[in-house]
């Protein structure tokens, strides 16, 4: 399929055109640019959450619960999985065509796993692109999940709109680990599994946290919800918070900047993927690799030949 | 003090030197052009074994039994505890001072932590440097330990000469992470707390995944060593087969081909933040701002803002 055409059966809410375009976001292929392009007139229109929290805490099946609540309101949702640490591509999982099996003939509903980790180690933009397909696809609301633990954790913050943390009762570091980082990028608490022992500690300590730090009036103060996603309980208050804050966002001037800020880094990610191309094709002129060998016996120091390697770039 | 001054008291075998200089290293600060330019000519000496597992295989216990039986062998030790997913920076942890205490009088080691995640997101030459420094510092062998898991596990191959895989009986998912990703890097595989139940079935668990892999008859098959960390048992095995290990690589010119391809990567880092500077400083020029916002509204595509960015950089 060109890209034209991918462009519009997308805008045409083919769902598996949506699917393509996200396998070639994953692949790293040659027709992104052309499709971006088209996709451009067609984006800024969805609501972008993250969902993010410790293995455990209940991740998917909020998301799920996120989903049928969205769906009862009649807003289409588009789940995208989020796995940075994984090289490996290969279109959807599993795992994934579990989950859709309860949607199957619901055209309002996407899941989707992605690895964003190339064999370069990153493509920084990979999520960011498949955003943008996800909303030129016309979803009204777009749930990122984040798989893995630690730095994955703390970057769906730059992708979303607005982000959910997650904590679960008895799990003793998901509080200390919301201390350590989470903390900063958190709009809304939840503690799920809150019928378990526990919950109304883990409760009054993220109050805790949340109320040491030190905002004017008009700022956000993230709330606390407490849900049973597996029971479904509590998530309409969670939906209302969202509602909340996504007006809080609009209303601030805050979603604008914050859509802005990634955009540039979108645009910055792109330009240093160029730059690293390039430094591979003069690899052969500059000699690379006998300025590596010079460091490496100690013949040489990596400041003195990267300079070496910037003059041959910039000629 | 100056960066020559430094190099000299480094060389010297001052470990406040050493412990300024990783400092640096983690600030990102200026001067360490200069000091890797001086160290250069001490460097390549040093054997860098990276240690890793999953959290609660007992990582720093048998780190310290290592540590141990270096010194008892006369061999001088560093430690280098690596923590990609931390931000902050901020000198040697207490943590670190716990650890030194016992060897609080010995200049033959030297224990640290580092912080290798600037506030740009990934200071990619940060660990290389900081095995420089205590390269040229005169240090036998560097330990270096991953802090985190996920990608961290699996990048710390990429810095040391052999890479140790820790596993513990009874992690169900220890094996199960080894076969994702840890498998390819390790050289060698300690099962610890090998007095614990089921350290049999993990240690003919990692046999079979070992043998499954095709190998030529010369090629280096990862041993399995079983450890009680804590009291000290097998350690002197893991020792003998780190040595083995070492004498493989430099006989058959892997060791080689290991450092210079770090080195090609050390290289490579350096450049790259140099032009992720540069593009910083055409912001203005270019508008970034501007591009963004019409990206962000859908007025424009990231790849051809990225372009009209590259073509100011080009300028």
């Amino acid at each position: 399929m060109q890209a034209p055409e991918l462009v519009d059966r997308m805008i045409q809410e083919d769902r598996r055109a949506v699917a393509r375009a996200i396998s070639l976001v994953e692949n790293a292929a040659p027709q992104l640019r052309e499709i971006m392009a088209g996709l451009a007139p067609h984006t800024g229109r969805a609501r972008i959450v993250g969902l993010t929290g410790s293995p455990g805490v209940g991740k998917s099946t909020s998301t799920n619960a996120l989903v049928k609540a969205l769906r009862a309101r009649g807003e289409s949702v588009a789940v995208l999985a989020v796995d940075p640490s994984s090289p490996f591509t290969g279109g959807a999982l599993l795992g994934d065509r579990v989950r859709m099996q309860e949607h199957a003939t619901d055209n309002g509903v996407f899941i989707r796993s992605m690895a964003s980790r190339g064999h370069l180690g990153g493509l920084s933009w990979a999520t960011p692109h498949a955003l943008r397909v996800l909303d030129a696809a016309g979803f009204d609301v777009i749930l990122v999940e984040t798989v893995g633990v630690g730095q994955a954790e703390v970057d769906i913050a730059r992708h979303a709109d607005t982000t959910v943390v997650l904590c679960a009762p008895g799990m003793g570091d998901s509080v200390q680990a919301a201390k350590a980082g989470v903390l900063e990028i958190a709009d809304i608490f939840v503690v799920n599994k809150a019928d378990r022992e526990g919950a109304r500690v883990t409760v009054r300590e993220l109050r805790q946290m949340v109320g040491q730090v030190e905002r004017a009036p008009e700022e956000w103060k993230p709330p606390i919800v407490s849900t049973v996603a597996a029971k479904g309980e509590g998530v309409e208050e969670l939906l209302e918070r969202l509602d909340q804050h996504h007006a809080h966002l609009t209303d601030s001037g805050e979603l604008n900047r914050r859509r802005i800020a990634r955009a540039r880094e979108e645009i910055e990610a792109i330009v240093m993927s160029v730059l690293r191309e390039r430094l591979g094709d003069i690899h052969g002129h500059a000699g690379l690799d006998k300025l590596a060998d010079a460091v490496a016996t100690g013949h040489g120091d990596p400041y003195t030949a990267a300079d070496t390697l910037l003059s041959a770039l910039d000629r």
